[in-house]
């Protein structure tokens, strides 16, 4: 009986599987639904890599800002309007030169030197992901003000002499053709630099040293400020407003966190502790060369504070990402004793820069590049990059720089030829301002005139 | 045997379905249970809506300081204090007006010409979405921010003149009745203007051209400072610090990165797209205007560099989210240009304005309107807004325009009335920084006193 | 037929539990799949509390573009440059104190008292969940932007006349020891203070009133400015640069925006409700600050709306995440009013602070950590915290004024007798720029030399 109930009514209970396919199917469907029309954890991570990498940019944008008030801080009052001239419109330049061609250049993959298309960002979806989870607009305004970044740096040490013309020719072509360049053999897909195993994480060869390339090139061209290297003497040229330079240093700090951190080019719970290397870098650096200066000179500079911590910022740029803790320590504190150092160095051999640019970026540039190849990423101490990777990182900083070097001697000896790179004597002395512009930076406040006919 | 085994053997086997029953009921608890108390891809999708905003409006407070420092700069070191206490308390004035009346006036829903409710934010959740997936705070503050900057714009057309207590008392109106109506009109779910397809995404007309007729209303009523018209003459009145001017420009430049791409109210992976046509704009305009002025005078000013990128921000403000790459590039041009010729437009008919924010604001907020209306999504080239959208666009301008005017005029005549809007010639002449404040911005650098009695 | 067809065929009709089982199983592996190594909604809130806690500790860390520019616009022109080392260093410094020792003695937790571990962010996972969500390093981050805010308010209470050594070596200690011992009672997860009940949302006394009874202690021992108290006079000295003080005002509320709603640390659809609260109180002790200095002295002074603004913020700081809008609002009125007879008060009683730093940050720290105790979370208008509540805040707010008076008294003793504290009459005359710096900061502009001998 019992046998034959179950045999027969049992029999039948398989029925149950009927509800049960219908969950199972219903519950597939509604997955499947969710993949295609709803929201899922994979798309909100896409939007949230796209709204980070966007907020990166803006406060790399904001680094105009920041060395703008540096720069401008740290020339001469004369020269003010210039300054804030030249600063002020090199990233609406950069921003329409890199949209034309710069990016296609850089981040089309044509060929391992450079790319080819892709220009005024054509052919490129404006939502679907493009690198990474990054829509191609995302990517562009990021590395667009990336490439502004490179074009301040020359700013600085130009500054003081250089015809407004001049500079706005030469960035345009430094942000359209050779930074995207050497951008494209490290940073593009396929790029020859990177395929070699050369690592600059956020760009300190591939931004800063560039920008200081440019910027070294440039000033040894148009030569030293008037009165700066008398009868053997060097003559410190004070700079007019250390408050907005300070401001500056304080902007480019702030900057630096979607600098660094924004390339990690997405949003993941490790970026920050690319922010924490970077501050530390950054405090280690400012530290460095403040103990620094006040050793050698008996006081501390604030012009040495600021710099040094902007020393650490570059150095720790191309490492950011790999090194401990203790390495970032150790890459900022070098940085911060060296910029001083490369300061008293560049003097010696008569490259005036105004402002310290070619110390900070170029020389830290190279410096945290090489680091790179150095430090252990766990203990960050002792020496534990491969023999291979050091290599690497010397030839990409060799190639970049003497690309550079090259196309900004052509560029800027081709300027002197056609327009002159420098304002006249007598502009230089009554100041930039008056003589390019038309105006003066601060109409009311009586200035000291007594600078007019000699150094300062 | 085989047979009987299956038939009575496997009769039971059907009860493997029990454990895959528990095994379904399970996950259907599970995914319910996701729903309701874990965390779900919608909800992170809400946060991210919320954070995202909020960054936003923080960086549209932030412009606040753009616009404290842009105005104070342009005008003279002995009205410094005036417009800086300006525009520091016109946000707290902003922030408490809108909060009060403002809000509830433009997004209560009463009807298509105001809202009538949700004063002082009551009623509203603090937690539940009320705009799409924005919560009633974060909602509240971007448009605060928003409010404020309508109430800013005037700041820098009125000043060196106006008296503080009107200036003050204006503000609290245009941000606790004017503006949110305008702006109800507009941006609220049931506004007559919105129903009717008027097309404002960001505010060039609800923002902008409401400050600018604002302040085009008072400067007129106000009457030019002392000595800028004079004999037949147009005489410049140079600004006193271009380091903060430039800096304004700058932080204004970040902050509209919060302005536009905010506008959408949600995170998505299309915001960054907005960043990128407003930055566009901003360098199309910056160049527009530099070459513009360039050809005019003979040299790049400062001045028309820095508003011409305002200008080209404005313009872009209200179509950013929709016109290509070439209608931002074409939007942001056409506003430089336009903006050098406004300023000499309005000297020529004695609206004087320190700041240049009529021609930016007004001219560059009517422009970017029209612009809706005349640019392909697509290619950005040739016309092909419909002519539909062109007269909802123009009955949008004239419509905010209109009421605005009519409500500022009434405004300032009655403020005039009761406390005089022009502070007397002789403190016009000392500055208002001793009449108004009593105190000077600049302790212990040597003024030049000598237009005391003349026109700077 | 039927029967035999059901009783034979059918019973192997279990045999469609097969592909359901394999359905199941692979559903099930897809779910256990997805925990492990794709993108979960978990995932993704974890990634983005981390983000957004991340961008809240980069607008804190520009609070120190906020204070160095505040504070060195309160001060003359001649210690500029001293003011602005001791702003710019405090950062770098707390930065490597702070990661060294502070976050150790803060947020390990060994005992009620203080922590005993993870020194150097030794130990702790730089990729896992640390502080809930958050991460090790981005926790560390934002937690030492916050020691430094609390060593950067000394610096302007005792700016003018301390000797740079001095300052540099107070404010390694401070953030290396006496506030992480302070904090970790209220904020590490077993101090005694959080343990008792005592609540400081985002530190009105964990950080603002730390830095204020140090500065109050260390201008009581240093002693007023030379004629500053005079002949039973007291001599206002004017600050030199007020726009950019005003910006350093500005910078410092949207700064506040990643202090107090960063202090959720996480991100939550309720985060933007405490800018909210921290908007409205700010807008409010602007407000009031001015009302009441306008009533009091005749005139609106720009510093008192800037130190309103500042009151409020720092008012609402303890409880913006739990009190209602008029709450808020009551809060940062209060605080507006109370700052501008304290700055009367400590003048009375000779206690010299250039930039009215205690009466903002200690006054009022105090005020708002006694506010939570009085205010009802929903409506915010009458007194409904339990006197147990009140009673928490009132020991907290004791011992840790206490702590800090005694460590600051003894440290600023021993600095005292070890270097001096105090710049030299003659040096203090000159300016610090000359005597500690070796450089001023507004070189080429005209000083007022009248001040070298007597008040300014």
């Amino acid at each position: 009986m019992a046998k034959r109930f179950f045999g027969r009514s049992f029999s039948w209970a398989w029925l149950v599987c009927i509800p049960l396919a219908l969950v199972i199917v219903a519950t597939w469907n509604t997955a499947a639904h969710a993949q295609e029309d709803a929201i899922t954890a994979d798309n909100v991570q896409f939007v949230l890599d796209n709204i980070w990498v966007l907020i990166a940019a803006i406060l790399v944008i904001f680094m105009n800002a920041g060395f703008g008030m540096l720069e401008t801080g740290f020339c001469r009052q004369k020269n003010a309007v210039n300054i804030l001239s030249k600063n002020l419109i090199v990233f609406a330049l950069a921003t329409l030169s890199f949209w034309a061609i710069g990016f296609g250049l850089m981040f089309n993959e044509a060929n391992p030197v450079f790319g080819m298309g892709n220009f005024f960002l054509s052919g490129l979806s404006t939502t679907e992901p493009y690198a990474g989870n990054l829509t191609a607009p995302v990517f562009f305004l990021f590395q667009a003000a990336f490439a502004g970044t490179a074009a301040t740096i020359v700013s600085g040490a130009v500054a003081e002499r250089i015809k407004f013309i001049d500079f706005i020719l030469f960035s345009i072509l430094l942000t359209a053709i050779s930074y995207p360049i050497t951008g494209h053999w490290v940073w593009s897909g396929n790029g020859w630099l990177g395929n070699l195993g050369f690592f600059d994480f956020a760009g300190s060869t591939v931004v800063h040293s560039v920008g200081g390339w440019a910027a070294l090139v440039g000033a040894a061209i148009l030569g030293p400020r008037l009165g700066k290297y008398q009868d053997g003497q060097i003559n410190a040229i004070p700079g007019h407003n250390m408050s907005i330079a300070t401001l500056g240093c304080l902007v480019l700090w702030i900057g630096w966190f979607g600098f660094n951190p924004g390339s990690e080019l997405a949003a993941s719970a490790s970026v920050p502790y690319i922010a924490v290397t970077t501050n530390l870098a950054a405090a280690a650096g400012g530290v460095a060369a403040t103990v620094t200066a006040w050793i050698m000179s008996g006081k501390p500079d604030l012009s040495m504070i600021i710099n040094g911590i902007l020393a650490g910022l570059v150095g720790i740029t191309a490492g950011c990402a790999v090194v401990g803790y203790w390495g970032a320590i150790i890459i900022g504190l070098l940085a911060g004793i060296l910029v001083v150092f490369s300061v008293s160095f560049f003097d010696s051999i008569k490259i005036d820069d105004p402002v310290g640019a070619i110390s900070v970026h170029l020389v830290c540039g190279m410096w945290g590049t090489l680091a790179v190849g150095l430090f252990d990423t766990t203990t960050g101490l002792f020496y534990s990059g491969s023999i291979e990777q050091l290599i690497s990182q010397v030839i990409g900083i060799v190639a970049i720089g003497l690309f550079t070097v090259v196309f900004s001697a052509i560029v800027w000896t081709i300027l002197k030829s056609a327009f002159g790179l420098r304002v006249s004597a007598e502009e230089e002395l009554k100041g930039l301002d008056i003589g390019e512009h038309g105006m003066e930076a601060y109409s009311g406040f009586l200035k000291d005139t007594s600078d007019m006919g000699g150094v300062a």
